[in-house]
């Protein structure tokens, strides 16, 4: 089925030209990327062949199962259902359905894979189908902007990274308008099926649409789809995210280098921000991955109560002490979001803000006096240039902008200020140089692993199955991911299941809980296990370059093998 | 001859543990690192079996022969040599030697595979030969610290990223007394050679101890090796240099990575800063390999004495003509040594360096009368974070570090300042933003590509040859690079046709020139044709991640097969 190509002189890689006009329009594709079109994705063993749907017992909530209850009525308790291998093949060859589906919140390796696994189940099982793919995320299905996805068009996007089939967006359906307006949609499309490819937030809304539809009796079902690097998204059912997978590997293959340069010159602290402001999950796989020095987990900083003083100290602490063994060097690792995981931090900003909203910060410091005990000790304890940035770069509600400090250039100064006090008092004599990285959007857009490239695959392939089935308000559910692909579960859990309920402006709002890293989970256990081994000694690990054939073209996440091992 | 080897748990990927209790005590290997060690490296033909050595024309000097002849009275002229098929195999498997081999300056992919070439050359060709490796770079021969280099010893680097073999530095053997301890070190191990694997510099100084070894009736012969991810060490008989291909080729991941990110995303221009201070031969290399929107050439800034006003407008032109198209995004490369081929930068900084040394900065700003008015032109036009950089942050000597302005953020301002002067005056009316990216350390040490790892071990292999010939003053050359191995070439450049002379503190002083991107090469003229078209177009490529099987594997840079092609 694949369309020609024209095949440009090497130096170029290959050329595609997709017959559309539309989508990667005369794209030039590497010599990697052509050869990952045409890879084969290996499925599940129960959607190679005719499957009936099994439901499982009734469901209730993550918390508080009565407010959840009340606002979804038409699906609270809904079952979790699975794919079994039976049922008639002819019934689901014959049914053409009208789908919609849409790519919501930032990027992940592996969006494209879902949209094809969607189409192929289409293609195969419920032949003259049709899929819609809203462009620019919800907002598309909020404007109705859409394109039909076809063979053609899908084809160049088969296997690849980025979101930029369709794109998305990080608009969210909301005010009854908003819901309105994606009714008129739906029915203008006269879709019997809307997937929503997203994270916590775009799954919690996917869920609000299919009790929508449902209490207004339409026909369109709702399916969701867990998507983000950050690995935030997750339950029993639900193993992993899509592309967190892709993203840990590309940034663990940088983390390697920067630990073979380090072992080399022998001479800088490598500090590397990571991605993943509200949980510590990428930073955590990372740390298993490629056995750093020094790693930081938010949720531990937390759970102990930690200051930015108590962090600084660790740090210096096992810096001091490598300086004895001659280890004037090495490698830290720190989540994105540290920041937000120190209490005392917190409560700075949010006097800062208060502060800053009513005095002009006088060049004698009076404004000071405002801040309370503990937060004028914690501003003063800050470098200079971050006290700056706290008191100069403001959004344009006049908030400290939080996201804008960088947490590892911020650290650097506070272990070069602790060590020059450790000189002083003669504990530490020797030459520290840091190094400050951002591993960040080197990871979202990445070719695919061959681990997100099935696993999306899956999802999509999945999530036909479910709307064909009639199901609404799941989210489509691949598990047993540590076995090989042919064993792989195939399913849909309840989106009311995984949620629990936050109060904001008086209400109760549904939320799917973010996953923290769980400090009594199998993969913070090993990595506390090995921590200070890995502190003193160099046990540097290079995981290298993503594979696609070869030795370690199969691996998947040292955090999904850990949890499922612990689960067996 | 594999030592055997425990694997661990398939958690933490396989556990080498070399025999030996140096090298790479215990470290713990990723699979991909395993699968590399034991990967198979083809030799040309010409080294795999009985050689011998074809002299060319004497050589000259690449620039004022007469001045070189003076400093290299013995090695000046030298004919450059080629290994032929032919010759007795028992000479050369006779003849036991003692050699030496330091690595020189910063890392690159491949260093340790030209080590062992080395010594597996010794093994196969000169049994019972001993092979030193100096510690920590040319401190290590002054000093005489080294260790011996076993099979054991060297197994687990095979094919390994880094210099951690037995590390590097950045000494030179420069003084009358320097020059005395390494005659003393070769003279105590009785080496009958010493490979220097290093960049412009270090095989410079290669060919000072060849001559002063020559002068003084010694021995002991010297061959260089050319070494930089830089590029900037070649001429007709080297190519190219190692590491190139492997630092272009991660960078260009990452850049493609982005590249996928901002299409997707529709909302940031990406400032990508590449290593490279010198020429800018990465940053062409990688535009070649993923056709940015905008790149900015050192040589040609130069060239076209650009100042960084007009860098500014060139790049705000082209960000503006891209929103006609509804392009709001982009990705821009920019070489680490812009500034440094900015000449009224450069004007600037001599004056600041000769102002603050004299003045204190007045509030008021007084001292700025002292600049001339072009600098103080240029310092106005500066973002005030950089003007503030430029005055507070100063090395020892109370200079101006030039070194660590972060080009790409100061661009960043420079882009948006312009912009908001366009949208005053009604010729721009869209949001910019700017994403800044520093890629570096991470391209330093990563696992050699197939490329790499093989014209490595051939230079290693070929410096072998050229010791055992009786050889010195030569740099190991093995070209042809675009045939298949088998007939790849292999010799010796006599270093003295790559030198000309500095004069420095009124003396002649030879210097291997730095290869800069000629205006008039094939490179750069391939770029300048299609730069337009990818400005405004988006024809991006994302090479994705080095592969060491299957598509892409065999891939060489495109600037070695362009300079090739064009020599053809």
């Amino acid at each position: 089925m694949a369309p020609s190509f024209a095949i440009n002189d090497g130096v170029n890689g290959g050329r595609i030209t997709p017959p559309s006009t539309t989508g990667r329009f005369a794209s030039v594709y590497s010599e990697v990327q052509n050869s990952r079109i045409d890879h084969n994705l290996p499925l599940p063993s129960v959607l190679k062949n005719p499957f009936k749907i099994v439901d499982g017992a009734q469901s209730s909530a993550a918390g508080n199962p009565d407010e959840i209850a009340k606002l979804f009525p038409h699906l609270f308790g809904q079952p979790s259902a699975t794919l079994v291998p039976g049922g008639s093949d002819t019934v689901q060859s014959h049914q053409k359905l009208k789908i919609g589906v849409v790519l919501s919140g930032g990027q992940a390796p592996g969006g494209h894979n879902v949209i094809s696994g969607i189409f192929d189940y289409l293609q195969e099982r419920a032949k003259g189908s049709t899929l819609y793919g809203f462009r620019g995320g919800p907002a598309g299905i909020m404007k109705c902007k859409y394109v039909e996805l076809t063979s053609d068009y899908i084809y160049p996007y088969r296997n690849q990274g980025g979101f930029d089939m369709i794109r998305s967006g990080r608009d969210k359906i909301e005010t009854p308008e908003q819901f309105k307006q994606a009714e008129e949609t739906v029915q203008k499309l006269d879709l019997d099926g809307l997937v929503v490819i997203g994270g916590d937030d775009s799954n919690t809304n996917a869920c609000l649409l299919a009790e929508y539809f449902r209490n207004k009796n339409m026909k369109t079902l709702v399916i969701g789809c867990p998507k983000t690097i950050d690995g935030d998204l997750k339950c029993k059912e639900v193993p992993t995210s899509f592309g967190f997978d892709t993203a840990c590997k590309i940034y663990s293959e940088m983390i390697g280098n920067v630990m073979i340069d380090a072992r080399s010159t022998g001479k800088y602290y490598h500090f590397v921000r990571l991605m993943g402001r509200a949980a510590s999950h990428i930073t955590l796989e990372c740390a298993l991955q490629t056995h750093p020095n020094i790693t930081i987990i938010g949720e531990e900083v937390a759970a102990k109560k930690m200051t930015l003083k108590n962090v600084t100290d660790y740090i210096v602490d096992i810096i001091c002490k490598r300086a004895e063994n001659n280890y004037n060097y090495g490698v830290i690792l720190i989540p994105e979001g540290l920041i937000d995981f120190i209490p005392e931090v917190q409560h700075l900003i949010a006097e800062l803000n208060e502060i800053l909203a009513h005095d002009i910060v006088d060049k004698d410091g009076l404004w000071k006096k405002k801040l309370t005990d503990q937060s004028l000790k914690l501003f003063e304890f800050l470098p200079p240039a971050i006290q700056e940035q706290l008191l100069l770069e403001r959004d344009p509600h006049g908030n400290v902008q939080v996201a804008k400090i960088e947490t590892e250039k911020m650290l650097i100064q506070m272990v070069e200020t602790e060590l020059e006090k450790r000189k002083q008092e003669g504990t530490y004599k020797h030459i520290f140089k840091g190094q400050s990285h951002f591993f960040g959007y080197e990871g979202r857009c990445g070719l695919p692993t061959n681990f997100d490239s099935t696993y999306c695959y899956a999802l999509g392939y999945g999530a036909g199955a479910l709307l064909q089935s009639g199901k609404t308000g799941l989210i489509s559910s691949v598990a047993n991911l540590c076995a090989p692909v042919e064993e792989w579960t195939v399913g849909g859990t309840a989106l009311t299941a995984l949620m629990d309920v936050e109060r904001r402006h008086g209400k109760f709002k549904p939320v799917i809980k973010k996953a923290m890293v769980e400090l009594e989970g199998a993969p913070f256990k090993k990595f506390a296990l090995w921590r200070d081994e890995w502190a003193l000694k160099n046990c540097y690990i290079s995981p290298g370059p993503v594979q696609f054939t070869g030795p370690g073209s199969d691996a998947i996440s040292r955090t999904l093998l850990l949890e499922l091992g612990a689960q067996a």
